[in-house]
């Protein structure tokens, strides 16, 4: 995959950032551009201090492929050390006393995950003059400020690709979780019970269901390919660029509006990047306009529901099911509502975080690293700001 | 589907039982076959007791959807009064006092569903001297001892392809749930914790793993339908009879050996009728042979399984998860170690017992009961035993 990088090229992140500057003086246009940012490139031989932010596995770690956690580091302490760079790494993120406050004083770059997230506020931007290159070891980089990432220059880039299976894998398993009501069955189960009307009364077959797919990217592709094959009913579809025909062809979906498709769908599960535009999108009123009894998945960012009107609607009757792993903020405290609330089939963030999932995201970082200390570029789908300059999708 | 039925025929069961006598009398092939029984059928205008057992929804007998149930009689009482005949439901089916056995004393029709199973022993047949039919609401007749069935007459017929979907699609989940662990991970949301590596540590994803079907009936091919659509690596089955090349190659799956199955498939999923062959087929041996940290799921049987085996499998990490929604008995004690054993994604038996489900296999029952009152046959793949003669796959 290495050599796959290379191919990809632009050539603009080469200039150094004094040639930069000097674009910005000669060019109104360019000048416009970057005239609030200093862009901060990688220079040839540059040692770097890398700072990780990864969780605490504990006994998890005992599994030596379980590479997101701090104990294990990404498997990258050996790569970056003997290419004389620094590797700073903890768990250590929130506060202003946080271990990452600290190290980020002097970090040329940074590594998070989406699964605990590092919040690279425009705050700690500011106080990291040095910072030049944010990785997102895994995909979602909503914790950083992009506007603030932008206005100082930086790049920030994720895994593109490396988890879409496994993320869109939760999402079927969580939509048939709800569908057919596996959590109220397996807890009676598990506490010696044994009521099947109970269960039976919430429980349906996926088949002949109209879904609702908000959110046709690489993911949301995935979820419908894999939905097809249960003989659901009408799968629609809602997203700001429409599918080319023959997309939707292979996918047996219906592009539809927003509206149409929320009072539609019998199943709707969103597959969204977080965005000012995204943010509380699933709010009192949007459940409101749901299907009596629909069942609702997110896997994409917990904040593009709202907490409170996801937990009265489950209340009300009004969803007959809410399931995802995501939440905001991560972790979520004790007393979060999703975590108890009824017809939940919740679980924490690690939907794009299993064994094969860490093994095509630290690859990726690898080669990211590596592409950037031979100054080359990363293939575009990577980058989510590119030197102060934010892809097309996000801004 | 009434006229569909009609269609469907073979002529033997309209002898009455006199004729069937002289039949066995006079032909030493059929003298034989017939030698231990006494054909019982139905004579024109006779009057049925019907007795069903169902079990006691309680609370959810308050959807009217939910037929399968004591309080809502599988929607049959107006159909069956209006037409002159008895109709006694019961959920109080176990021992000699038990409602069932008073019942059965002059009951001709008996319809149970496998989801709380009155068993038809041989002692019980041989106290009910005018039971003519047994009809399993739903799929699966093993509460009915077939070999006394057909020693006493009778014919025994089930709603064949009813719940197939619904218990294929249960498969589907419960192989996500135990590849993803799943229910560790929402337990852990679910008690106020947050720790990824514990979850993720045993978090697989399903993409690529070698799968193995036991079992290529109606369901084991739904089954493998939908996991191809998971880009699933190789699918390996294994039945009796060795499917056509065409559906081979429909289903993307390569007939294997049992044994070489068990050894190589890391998901492994049971789909086969319970009789004296498949009874106890996953022991300790066989799982002992299986890949170390495999997933098992069976939605077929409980007894395929070997209790005590299976519990011990995963204590040892031998098997990396089992579930299913089939126990022995049903229900289980509240001791059964499969309640509590570590990786189980277990449900009280209920897969084939959906809402839909409820009303495709309800459908069936009454038009079974329909062509009986009217002496026409069912669709020859609705019997079990027809007039004490075992159909070929229980023979």
């Amino acid at each position: 995959m290495v050599s796959s990088l290379y191919l990809s090229s632009t050539a603009g992140r080469f200039a150094s950032g004094i040639q930069r500057k000097q674009l910005c003086n000669s060019s109104p246009r360019l000048s416009q551009r970057y005239q609030r940012c200093s862009v901060r490139v990688q220079a040839s031989g540059d040692k770097e201090k890398v700072l990780a932010i990864l969780y605490e596995a504990k006994d998890g770690a005992d599994n030596p492929d379980l590479l997101s956690c701090v104990e294990n580091e990404l498997g990258l302490r050996k790569f970056l050390e003997e290419q004389g760079h620094e590797y700073v790494v903890t768990a250590d993120k929130d506060g202003d006393d946080s271990e990452m406050e600290k190290q980020l004083q002097d970090a040329t770059i940074f590594i998070s995950t989406p699964f605990h997230p590092g919040y690279l506020t425009r705050e700690r931007l500011d106080k990291a003059p040095k910072l030049k290159l944010a990785i997102t070891a895994g995909i979602g980089s909503d914790h950083v400020d992009l506007n603030a990432a932008a206005d100082n220059g930086l790049t920030v880039a994720e895994a593109t690709g490396s988890n879409n299976v496994s993320t869109a894998e939760q999402a079927v398993m969580q939509i048939l979780v709800l569908v057919r009501n596996f959590v109220p069955a397996h807890e009676q189960i598990a506490e010696g019970g044994w009521d099947i009307g109970h269960v039976c009364k919430n429980a349906y077959d996926l088949e002949n269901k109209c879904i609702g797919i908000v959110g046709a990217g690489r993911i949301g592709r995935l979820v419908m390919e894999r939905l097809k094959a249960f003989s659901v009913g009408t799968i629609m579809y809602f997203d700001y660029n429409r599918l080319p025909e023959e997309t939707e062809k292979e996918f047996n979906c219906k592009f539809t509006e927003f509206d149409e498709l929320v009072e539609k769908a019998e199943v709707l599960s969103i597959h969204l990047p977080l965005s000012d535009k995204t943010e509380g999108m699933f709010g009192e009123e949007v459940l409101g306009r749901m299907k009596k009894g629909s069942w609702l998945v997110n896997v994409s960012r917990g904040a593009i529901c709202d907490r409170d009107a996801v937990a009265k609607a489950l209340e009300d009757g009004q969803l007959g099911g809410y399931a995802g792993d995501v939440w905001a903020p991560q972790p979520p405290p004790k007393d979060h509502p999703w975590r108890t609330m009824p017809f939940n089939g919740m679980t924490p963030h690690y939907a794009g975080n299993t064994i094969d999932a860490q093994k095509r995201y630290t690859k990726a970082t690898k080669e990211m690293l590596q592409c950037w200390f031979d100054e080359k570029p990363f293939p575009d789908q990577y980058y989510i700001v590119r030197e102060g300059k934010k892809a097309d999708q996000y801004s």
